[in-house]
């Protein structure tokens, strides 16, 4: 992992703030203090300050932000200024409500190839199920930028190497094991008991 | 939330941990180093020996932990020594996913009840679909210590509310909307789109 200035929980924060961000402007608001959205995220209003310092947004003392130039500020630092291509491979339960994942696409990220090794023309929404072998010449066409594993743990390795070999700059991996990548491609690895275990640290602590 | 002594951030990272030392114990290792357990995660060796040193755990100098206690110790430590009971409610693609999803089971989370407002007596595994209606009658007799929020964003308030008075003591939220739970009750929140933005994050950097 390269060495960048803003740490990762602050990229974590910034996504929910931006999250917060579009919630308020539905609402049809147009300035949050910082103080609005600690109540709204579960972050402290200095938190929030010290965060949107990092990128030298400082708001207007007594006043708040501007939540639509907030908000772009903080898409252009999480980089979802720009549509990305995503290509899904694994479609059992997890993997194919990712497809539709209503998040996805309102954020910038666009499903636009999907892979297994069975069900292959199967329909998702717009999408037919690909092979895995073929995606490689489909990438050429498609420009995945984003590669999402939910297959098995034995296969995931393989499926990032034809990733990796395909283009695919960033990997989200939800098998329960470490994959290999060269460096230059990020990866991400999602375990949803992670969640459940955080929850598990806090209820002890009450026990 | 309360005040702890340990940053969440190493909770995260103490669960990652703990999942590579299952994997060392199935490969039939019983000692690991700092540095063997930071390849498996990525994370860096002097982050996981501060780590461990937060709960007292040292190893033995240029030998390394005996994985069987360690194990043992993170375990104590997020509270996945003992085994918590489950409830999910919301049974569409994503909810029904996680029904099954074969990461809880194993570190101590047993799902014991599955709820939503249709497909009533439908089956997932040995359990039932029950109506959210009989939430709390039910939670009398199966004991929720956990709650797992899979529904469209207008009901998980509703939802959020009934497990809080049904006694469940933590809840797992992926509804994309912020819950009010009262003090004592710890809330989670999961975005999976959170993990997109991150990994969108670097590949702005390499652009």
């Amino acid at each position: 992992m390269k060495y960048s200035k803003i740490p990762e929980v602050t990229i974590m924060r910034l996504s929910a703030y931006s999250r917060v961000l579009n919630e308020a402007l539905d609402r049809g608001e147009k300035i949050i203090s910082s103080k609005g959205i600690a109540n709204l995220t579960g972050v402290s209003p200095d938190q929030v300050r010290k965060d949107f310092a990092y990128f030298g947004e400082f708001g207007v003392r007594g006043i708040g932000y501007n939540i639509v130039e907030l908000k772009y500020n903080i898409s252009k630092i999480i980089g979802t200024d720009r549509n990305w291509r995503v290509a899904i491979v694994g479609l059992g339960h997890l993997g194919g409500s990712l497809v539709s994942y209503p998040g996805f696409l309102t954020r910038g990220f666009k499903m636009v190839g999907i892979f297994d090794v069975k069900d292959i023309g199967e329909k998702y929404g717009d999408l037919y199920v690909e092979h895995i072998d073929d995606f490689e010449e489909i990438a050429k066409r498609e420009k995945f930028d984003l590669g999402i594993i939910v297959v098995p743990r034995e296969a995931a390795q393989g499926v990032a190497d034809v990733m990796v070999k395909s283009g695919v700059k960033a990997i989200l991996n939800f098998a329960p094991v470490m994959l290999d990548v060269p460096v230059g491609v990020e990866l991400k690895n999602v375990d949803l008991s992670m969640f459940l275990e955080m929850l598990s640290y806090y209820m002890s602590l009450n026990n």
